[in-house]
C-alpha cells in the first residue's frame, strides 16, 4: 500500500519543527509572562477551554499541580455565556486555550475576567483574535496554519506553552534542560509510525473502545480518544484507572479494546497492572502507548515512545495516538481529512 | 411480565422518602454551615469526589456557579495521593462528597487541606467515616443503608445536600419553597416507570450509545451514562451539547441511540434542536428526559418528568434514568444488583 498522503498526516509530522519553533519563539515571553504576574496576586488558576484545547488544560491541571503547587479550575463556559451567570472570580488568574481564539462561549469567559479586574492569558495560534487581544498577554503557539479538521500540531503546541509557563514559574534548569528535548521526542515518537499502522489493523471493525491513563496523561486519554472519534467514528470513552474501577469496568466483555498511555512513571504499574487483568481475566484486547519495553503480557499491541520524564511524556504519547488514530480511520476506509460533520472553527456559545 | 424485585429498584422507589428526610434534617445543618463559613474566608470552591459523588460536584459546580456566584473547581485526587504533590490551597474551601466517606485518595484530599488550614465539609451518608472525622463540618444526607451496588437514593440525596447549602447561601424565601417541592418531585418522577420499561426495550441490543445535556444537568448526563456502564453493560458517554459539536458528532450512524436530558429551561431549544437534527439528518434514535409536552419531533421515546425551576431538574431527571436504566439491564438480560466487577465500596488511592 502506498503512503497515504493527507493534510492530517503532514501536519502530525512537522512536530518537530513546529515545537522546535515554539521553543525558540515562547521561552521568552513565557518568563515574561511568569515574572510579570506576582505569586500572591491570585490564589489558583481557572482555564477557559473547548474540544482539544480542554484536553490541554487537563495536562496543566495536573503540570501546574504537581510540579508548581498551583490548583486549577476548568470553567463551564455556559455559565458566562448560555446562562449569564457568572461566578465571582476574586483569586483567579484566567487562561484562555484556543486554537482559534474565536469561540464566543470562550471570549465571554475573558471578557468577563477583565470586566471583574482579573488578570488575564491567552494560549493561541492566532495572536490577533478576539480572545488574545481581550487578554493583559498572549504566549503565541507559533503552530503555524492548520489545514486538517482534526486538530495535532496545535495539540502539541498548547501543551508544550504549558510545559514553558511551568518551566518559567519553577525557574528549573532541569526542567529546561528537559524542554530542549521535545523536538527530538516528537521526532522519535514519529518512529511509532509503523507499529501504529500494524497495530490498527486490529481497530479496523471495533465501533467502541476504552482509553485508560492517569495523572499527567489523563489529558492524553482525553485527545486520543477525541482524535479516534473525529477520524475513525469509533465511540472512544477516555477514563481515568481509578474512576474506572467504580463502574465502567463492567463494560468490558471479550474481544472488547482497551488502550492504554501507560509510560514509565508514578502511575504505570497500576495502569499495567489494570490493562493485564482485563487481557487475562476479561479478554479485553489492550494496546499500551509506553516506553516500557517488558511489559510483563500487559499489552497484545505496543505503540512505543522514546524514554523522557514523566511529566514530558504526553507529547511524545499523543504523537503515538495520532498516528494510531490515522491510521485507524484508514484501517476502517475512511478519510480522516473529511470527517462527516465537522469544520476547523465551532462556534459554540 | 411480573414486575421484577431488586435491591436498585427498591432504592430508587425509597427516594420520595430519603429526600424528605434529608430536608427535614438537612435544612438548618446547611443553614448553620453557611453561616459559619465567612464568605470572604475563601474565593472558590474546591471539590473532592469521585465516581458518582463526583458526578453530583458538576451539579455543584454549575449550581453554586449561576446562583450564588461561587466558582467551583474539581480536585485531582492523584496529586494528593499517587504523586504526593498537593497544590497549595491558599483560597479554598474544600468540600468532600462520597457516599461511604473512605476512598484513600479522597481522604489524603481533606487531610492536606486541614493540614494547609483550610476550611472543611464533608457531604456524605457516613456521618463517622474518614473524610467526615477530618472535616470541620458535615452535612450527612440521611439516605439510609444503600445495599443495591449502583447509586441511586445516595445520589439524590447528595444533589439535595447540594441544593441546600444553595439555599443556605442565597437565603432565598423562593429556593426554599421550591426546594419544598422535592419529594412530591420525586414520586411524580416515578411515574415515568412505565414509559422507561417501554423505552428500554429499544435498548435491547444496544453496545454503546451518547448521552447529551448541558448546564444544571450536565451532572445528569454523567450520571446516567455511569448507571448505564455499572447495570448494562452498554459503552455510554456523556457529551455537553458544545463538546459534542467540537468533535463527537462524527460517531453517530444511523440508529445510533442519542439519550438527552431536556427538561424546560435556558438550554432546551439548543438540546432538541441538536436531537431533531441528529434523528433527521443522521438517522439517530433519539431519548428525552423532559417535561416539555410538544418536543417536535426532536425525540423517538419519551421520559416524561414533572415540572420544576431548571436548577432542580437534575433530581426527578436522574430518577427518569435511573428507572431507564434498571429496566435497560432487563431487556438486556442482565442482573442490575450483580454488575460484573463491582463491589460497593471502592478503595482507589
Amino acid at each position: 500500500m502506498p503512503e497515504p498522503k493527507t493534510k492530517m498526516l503532514d501536519e502530525i509530522k512537522q512536530q518537530p519543527e513546529s515545537l522546535d519553533r515554539l521553543l525558540r519563539s515562547g521561552q521568552g515571553r513565557a518568563a515574561e509572562i511568569a515574572s510579570a504576574l506576582a505569586p500572591d496576586s491570585y490564589h489558583y488558576i481557572l482555564i477557559a477551554a473547548r474540544g482539544t484545547s480542554d484536553n490541554a488544560a487537563r495536562y496543566a491541571q495536573y503540570l501546574w499541580g504537581a510540579r508548581n503547587r498551583r490548583q486549577v479550575a476548568l470553567a463551564a463556559p455556559s455559565l458566562f455565556s448560555t446562562y449569564h451567570q457568572p461566578p465571582n472570580l476574586d483569586g483567579a488568574l484566567v487562561i484562555g486555550i484556543s486554537q482559534s481564539g474565536q469561540s464566543p462561549d470562550l471570549v465571554a469567559v475573558m471578557q468577563e475576567a477583565k470586566a471583574q479586574g482579573r488578570p488575564t492569558v491567552t494560549i493561541t495560534n492566532e495572536p490577533n483574535s478576539p480572545m488574545a487581544v481581550t487578554s493583559d498577554w498572549v504566549l503565541p503557539i507559533d503552530a503555524g496554519t492548520e489545514n486538517a479538521v482534526a486538530a495535532t500540531k496545535t495539540y502539541t503546541g498548547q501543551l508544550l506553552a504549558i510545559a514553558l509557563l511551568s518551566a518559567a514559574w519553577s525557574k528549573s534548569a532541569e526542567d529546561s534542560a528537559a524542554l530542549r528535548s521535545v523536538a527530538d521526542l516528537a521526532a522519535q515518537a514519529l518512529n511509532a509510525e509503523a507499529a501504529s499502522r500494524r497495530a490498527s489493523e486490529a481497530m479496523a471493525e471495533v465501533v467502541a473502545c476504552a482509553v485508560l491513563g492517569r495523572g499527567y496523561n489523563r489529558a492524553t486519554t482525553f485527545e486520543w480518544a477525541l482524535k479516534l472519534q473525529e477520524t475513525t467514528y469509533t465511540l472512544a470513552q477516555p477514563y481515568s484507572t481509578a474512576d474506572f474501577r467504580h463502574g465502567p469496568i463492567a463494560v468490558i466483555e471479550s474481544g472488547f479494546p482497551v488502550l492504554a498511555v501507560a509510560p514509565a512513571g508514578t502511575v504505570y504499574d497500576e495502569i499495567a497492572e489494570l490493562a493485564a487483568q482485563l487481557r487475562t481475566e476479561r479478554g479485553a484486547t489492550t494496546f499500551g502507548i509506553t516506553n516500557v519495553t517488558d511489559t510483563s503480557g500487559a499489552f497484545d499491541h505496543l505503540l512505543p515512545i522514546p524514554n523522557s520524564p514523566e511529566w514530558l511524556s504526553p507529547i511524545p504519547a499523543i504523537i503515538a495516538g495520532q498516528l494510531f488514530s490515522y491510521y485507524t480511520a484508514h484501517a476502517k476506509g475512511h478519510d480522516p481529512d473529511e470527517p462527516r460533520g465537522l469544520s476547523k472553527v465551532t462556534r459554540t456559545v
